[in-house]
């Protein structure tokens, strides 16, 4: 983590290179976000697209499209064909890595988003832990069950040696091996976008308190919801001396996919009660 | 391309394992389809991001996200800092390679879309070549022109040495040096998406006439364009017998931008005459 702190520090530029943002005009109430490692697997857990990095036989370090599923502890599990170079790159060094990136919306900038490296070495699985790999690949992709028997084809899953997280512009961190695996995907992750949406539609004035209570911003006019987990929310607010970026926490991290309404409920309530 | 075709030929089972395809009822006119070589071309020009495998000094291939531009030769310009781990590997390490994959809508499986391996070295560009290359990086990131001055940035350009380009399930061919770098990419590509929706929207009778009579495919009942290029159309027709896929070339390929309305009036006339 140290190392990262570093690159944070010495980004290209540094203090006062990035637009003004507006002061809080009290003391916001204390939140907690998704660590690196969280936000590292719960990135995963939503993907089933990446690039594999493998190694050509003539030493070039090839790059090509592959889909996976992920196991419990995060692992990519590929299903792959030797008709296909990355195939015969990986039965001959098992060295590799896969980048997954978040979709990238029209007309935004790609390096703007979250992506994520996952570097380690391909083992292929046997007995039950085959089993295992070829479900969590064919919980994306139900005929693999049927081209996994094909003699081409074989199943690898990435032991995971070391993570590289990139949040979006400057924002980034190393994850050890260990902390991956012990972290868990967020479960509000699939249900994240409809929420924001909801929010941002019909939950207005909600957003407003919320900043306006616990987010630290007296004068908010304007709240917009950006993003939303399992901790929180991230909202954009306008104010008439600028607009600054606001964490809002819920009153206890929600554990279960179904989990936002009672949360943003729960937080409403206590923000009206303040 | 011996390699490519023999892929093809065993690739998962061959004959009778896809879906029952209409015959035609007559001979359909020939018609031209893009080149691989032009194939790749297209996709890397209709790009900014993609992912780069370079190698890290663990002997690691290192998958990561990546923007570029592409010069008048089709070699993607890469902007990157010796902050970021790729940005060191390149700067050890020259061989490298780059997917680039065409984006997935929401529920499509991913290897259903084309994608594209350039592999190759990245160079370090000087003089009126290094220009050349940053301005064709800032076409997509104009802001490139600024931190390619900070000391940590570094340009690479990388020289294509071989291609892979895959067009979607068991559409795949490899690509010489030479044939990538003579191809033109699509000039129709960025307005390609708008012509095929315009066309279905409103031309339904055109799609369904040019079936009938240069598709070879007299009883279609309905067709619908699937892709427009600048060598023509690829329609789906729907028939009493069953759907096929269909195939029309334009009476010539077309040559600019917005050359899509010229070529499509002019076969639409054609096929009324006949």
């Amino acid at each position: 983590m140290s190392d990262a702190a570093a690159e944070t520090k010495t980004f290209h530029g540094g203090p006062g290179s990035g637009p003004k943002i507006a002061e809080p005009t009290h003391e916001p109430e204390p939140s907690q976000t998704r660590t690196p490692a969280e936000e590292a697997r719960t990135l995963v857990e939503g993907s089933k697209a990446g690039a594999l990095a493998s190694l050509s036989d003539d030493g070039t370090p090839w790059s090509s499209v592959v889909t996976f599923g992920a196991t419990a502890a995060g692992e990519p599990v590929l299903v792959v064909s030797s008709m296909a170079e990355h195939g015969r790159n990986l039965a001959r060094e098992a060295k590799a890595s896969i980048s997954i990136a978040e979709p990238v919306e029209d007309g935004a900038d790609p390096l703007d988003r979250a992506r994520i490296t996952l570097a380690g070495h391909v083992v292929v699985p046997e007995g039950a832990e085959a089993d295992a790999a070829l479900e969590a690949h064919a919980k994306h992709f139900p005929f693999a069950r049927s081209y996994a028997k094909y003699d081409d084809f074989t199943i690898y899953v990435l032991k995971v040696d070391r993570v590289r997280w990139v949040g979006g512009f400057a924002r980034m961190a190393s994850v050890e091996a260990e902390d991956y695996a012990a972290a868990t995907p967020d479960p509000t992750g699939p249900g994240a976008a409809y929420a924001r949406r909801h929010l941002n539609e019909d939950h207005a004035d909600s957003l407003l308190l919320w900043a306006r209570t616990f987010g630290g911003y007296a004068d908010a006019a304007v709240a917009t919801c950006e993003s939303i987990d399992r901790y929180g929310v991230d909202l954009k607010v306008t104010t008439p001396r600028g607009d600054a970026p606001v964490r809002v926490g819920f009153l206890e991290p929600v554990t279960e996919p179904g989990g936002l309404r009672g949360a943003t409920v729960a937080l409403a309530k206590a923000a009206r009660e303040r």
